[in-house]
């Protein structure tokens, strides 16, 4: 997998392009998302694929998968995030107890970036199911 | 700091947003940039915005930054980064032993997506400078 990152126009601004000609603007100086933003909704996005696949699997009726993410950084150079809890909410006509093995089975054994890095930060999570038949 | 990630139309497409109200798309669809091709960005952003800092800090003259970055993937589930490889190419009015230096230090210290990825994944960088005056 290859990806190009180049500066563009501003201070601390580049733009991030996969093989497919597609971009993400990021930023060091808030006029965008940050790098360590970026992560997070790396983190989120690669388990909410899982999820909603896994659910889909079983049958289930997704309306929405929502995963709110928080990240807390060490106190000092490089601020690395120390632990990182997701928190989903997941909407539709899902059963909880399918919900629960989807976002275990995630988190354990399919989500990649969250596997590479949990060597060094503390993954938490937990989920609520809204019923909307 | 916190992100949220939703649903957006179409399978398996989520918008995360940060705190700033500021938004990436992300797909596992191809429809864009997937995950783990922003887990790339993230750390080509990073590590970027620290050589942009420094160099500037050493009253170099930057034209502009890009950086080639490749990751080998594990054949297995989940297909972590096994092997991430950075190719910095600096244009500007730039000493060669600076942007050496520059991007050491943003590797070994400085850059915090590198290194919570770092024990988990090998990571190596190279650079080349093209001089513009």
């Amino acid at each position: 997998m290859k990806i190009t990152l180049e500066s563009t126009f501003g201070e601390l601004s580049f733009k991030g392009t996969n093989e497919r000609n597609q971009s993400l603007q990021l930023s060091g100086n808030k006029e965008s998302v940050s790098p360590m933003e970026a992560v997070l909704m790396s983190v989120a996005g690669c388990s909410a694929i899982d999820v909603e696949v896994i659910l889909k699997k079983m049958h289930q009726k997704i309306h929405k998968i929502e995963v709110k993410v928080e990240g807390q950084r060490a106190n000092a150079t490089p601020s690395v995030f120390t632990e990182i809890h997701l928190h989903y909410i997941i909407t539709g006509d899902v059963k909880k107890e399918k919900a629960q093995k989807a976002v275990e089975m995630s988190m354990n054994e399919y989500c990649s970036v969250s596997k590479m890095l949990s060597n060094s930060v503390i993954i938490t999570h937990s989920f609520e199911v809204h019923i909307l038949d």
